[in-house]
């Protein structure tokens, strides 16, 4: 809840107390159904169920849209059965089956009985793609014309159909076999001659998704041409459906969240949200993070193992153990920077398949760099602060080592699982930062192994 | 280039060596503006003068603005000079004004000199807004009408206007002091009876941003409500320009690459854009990150510093330096893990203020949850391996401590960020990790000082 939707909620308790609904009525015809959602997740069921019965159906429809799908199903199963009957059929195809894929198969089939046949078959034949496909982002109620009637018919047509279409701004253009042959847009419509035939005003390279597309490709489309809406074809090329910019939004949205969480090691998190179950989000926190956090335990006692190796050498220059936090930490910062920056170029498109070798060399130079720059600083402040120069020096030349490795490896890694199909945000934190911390402990053991004899 | 791509380029040669400017105008027809766009990067100097040359103004400008700004500022710069000025004045002024801000003092008072003088000052005003402001996402080119005028009237001005204006799809209805009174979208008017009176069906609620609303939050505005447009007003509530959908799109991507650079300590690369400069990349990435890895090389000599006064305890225990790089990196990945979820719960606005000790406490429980399960394996490891059942304690107990602590400060130091005006994502994992080391080890040491006697 907003600051500003603050002062609604308590207004609109005012007139819960007051039962004034005339007044109550005219108010919430001032907001929009976005709010009246925000505010709807603030009440009591008492108030709740009193502001439902305020709203008309397609008011309604449309606020428990703005909810997500989970707390809108439990709110349909609040309501009068004839109610909420009333308000599906007002929803658009693929909110309403959004919708009804988050109930109990029961309680589904007892929603879908109570809509008209015809959208009852929608509704369920939405319901059977996957969710982050093209099929499950798409809406049937879209508006599809043939190329032999005039600019003023398909403005008439248009009209009739504009109450229940998605979107009216975009015109499709079918043949016999529902095969989308071209598009018009609504403004293209109204500055043509309105007896000029479609066929001639059309355009007729129409970009469209296959319904299978995964969501994020479809949202690739969407941002790269500006479309207000995107058609979906089937096998066969005939059109079945069309995803809006909105939805779009919303998957370029949860996509963002996906790869931070990915890189963070906590993929999946917040995938049920079911906010108000306390110790169920616990439990799909730890379910999401221990995978990532078991490798990094594997790592963290190997390195041990190498550790011990070079027990004797620390047995001997205790001070060589004061720097493993300030190589394993560094190590993993440049790391996670580097793939960080390599994941986000793949996404965004940024970083093409002919650049990769150039993307290698850069990051390596920005490792060296770093090191070049960072290990001359350490170096002096080991030298100075255990009065042995050596000790400088293998704390300096194994800093430059890390550096590079770990830049190299936060790039070449992400690089590699996009190459071989696999996500790369998987390169993530927890992954790239274990096996840094185990070849920069590799490195600092070498060198101080091969340098021991100065360092006593 | 996408693979598709790769042949329309293939085709696109072979027209340009076979100068067939008929049959290559006619292909180009097919393509998409951001198609063309791409094509356009991977074509050689003389190539992409021909290209340039096939097209009309109007497509030009299109593809031009697919371009990042600064390499369509500089293909524009390649143009004969009158060329590029009718290029320009085809642009939306907010295009325009993005282009020209990527030239020179020069270049840009003489580009605007060749623009109609209403053109012109509408893009100088537009380059005045901050970039990343709604002033700087706005465009001019919006439809605007008065209230007593009828439905029919209304649809007459959009024709007259469709052609100019960035969207048909929302007219703004205005007052004599150019004040918005209300909206009504080009579908209410197509249904409307062509005879009623705007007044008597417009919506009155009218949700606008000021000019100096920052983007990211108008896009979180235009993703709530799903609006293809927002108005934007000045101090006075008039009217001065409309943001458009595809331009949120873009901030939303923007601002997700954002975040995801502030959480891994990378923020400000990229920000130049200057695919082509090897090195200029390489300054600008080492400029991004020097500082965060100055914290991080801060942090890791404090570090030292808590092990240094510790070196009595492994000089005696070797083996305790074994499990350093075990507890601090899993520190560093719980701890990035709490920050990462927290910071994009509160940039989604998942979590609320009313939330954050729900908050605090479920992680705090998940960190104690890890801690327990990851505790208890390694220090029975621990205890195996070196054959001292005491290290498997101090080892299993610190283990515990730093899961709880790393969650914690995961999730506290974002929100007290965000409560103090600081944008959260500044809890990166340099800072977070860093700060997790160091009390990561503070524990262990103590912990260990404490048992010392049953360790030797």
């Amino acid at each position: 809840v907003t600051k500003n939707n603050k002062d609604v909620l308590k207004e609109i308790r005012t007139f819960f107390l007051s039962k004034d609904e005339q007044k109550a009525r005219e108010y919430l015809n001032t907001l929009q159904p976005a709010d009246i959602a925000e505010i709807l997740e603030e009440l009591e069921r008492d108030e709740e169920h009193w502001l439902i019965n305020l709203l008309d159906n397609e008011t309604a429809a449309l606020v428990i849209n703005e909810l997500e799908p989970d707390l809108g199903g439990e709110l349909l199963g609040r309501l009068k059965e004839e109610r909420a009957g009333e308000i599906l059929e007002e929803m658009s195809s693929d909110d309403a089956a959004d919708l009804l894929s988050e109930l109990s198969d029961k309680d589904q089939n007892r929603y879908l009985d109570m809509l008209e046949t015809e959208d009852q078959q929608d509704v369920r034949e939405l319901m059977t793609y996957p969710e982050d496909s093209a099929g499950g982002l798409m809406t049937v109620e879209y508006v599809a014309i043939r190329e032999d009637i005039t600019a003023a018919m398909a403005i008439e047509v248009l009209r009739d159909t504009a109450p229940d279409a998605e979107t009216v701004y975009y015109v499709y253009v079918i043949n016999l076999l529902n095969q989308l042959v071209g598009v018009i847009s609504l403004r293209e419509l109204i500055i043509a001659n309105p007896q000029s035939y479609i066929r001639d005003i059309m355009r007729r390279n129409v970009i469209s998704v296959p319904v299978r597309m995964d969501q994020e490709e479809v949202a690739r489309i969407v941002s790269k041409y500006d479309f207000l809406a995107v058609p979906v074809v089937d096998n066969d090329k005939a059109l079945i459906g069309i995803i809006t910019f909105d939805d779009v939004i919303d998957v370029i949205h949860e996509e963002a969240t996906e790869d931070l969480y990915r890189l963070a090691g906590a993929a999946g998190e917040d995938e049920e949200d079911e906010e108000d179950e306390f110790f169920a989000r616990i439990k799909s926190s730890l379910k999401a993070r221990l995978p990532w956090l078991f490798i990094t335990m594997l790592g963290g006692l190997i390195s041990g193992q190498i550790l011990s190796r070079f027990s004797g050498q620390i047995s001997a220059v205790v001070a060589l153990a004061f720097f493993i936090p300030l190589l394993t930490g560094m190590g993993g910062n440049v790391g996670t920077q580097s793939s960080t920056v390599t994941v986000r170029g793949i996404a965004t498109g940024q970083i093409k398949i002919d650049d990769i070798y150039r993307v290698i060399l850069r990051e390596a130079l920005v490792g060296l760099a770093i090191g070049a720059v960072l290990g001359l600083i350490v170096g002096i402040i080991a030298s100075l602060w255990q009065n042995k120069p050596m000790l400088g020096v293998v704390v300096g030349l194994a800093m430059i080592g890390n550096m590079f490795t770990a830049a190299t490896m936060g790039t070449i890694v992400p690089l590699f699982f996009r190459r071989v199909g696999i996500d790369p945000a998987v390169a993530s934190a927890p992954f790239i930062s274990t096996a840094i911390d185990i070849t920069g402990l590799v490195i600092y053991s070498t060198l101080a192994t091969i340098l021991i004899t100065h360092l006593l």
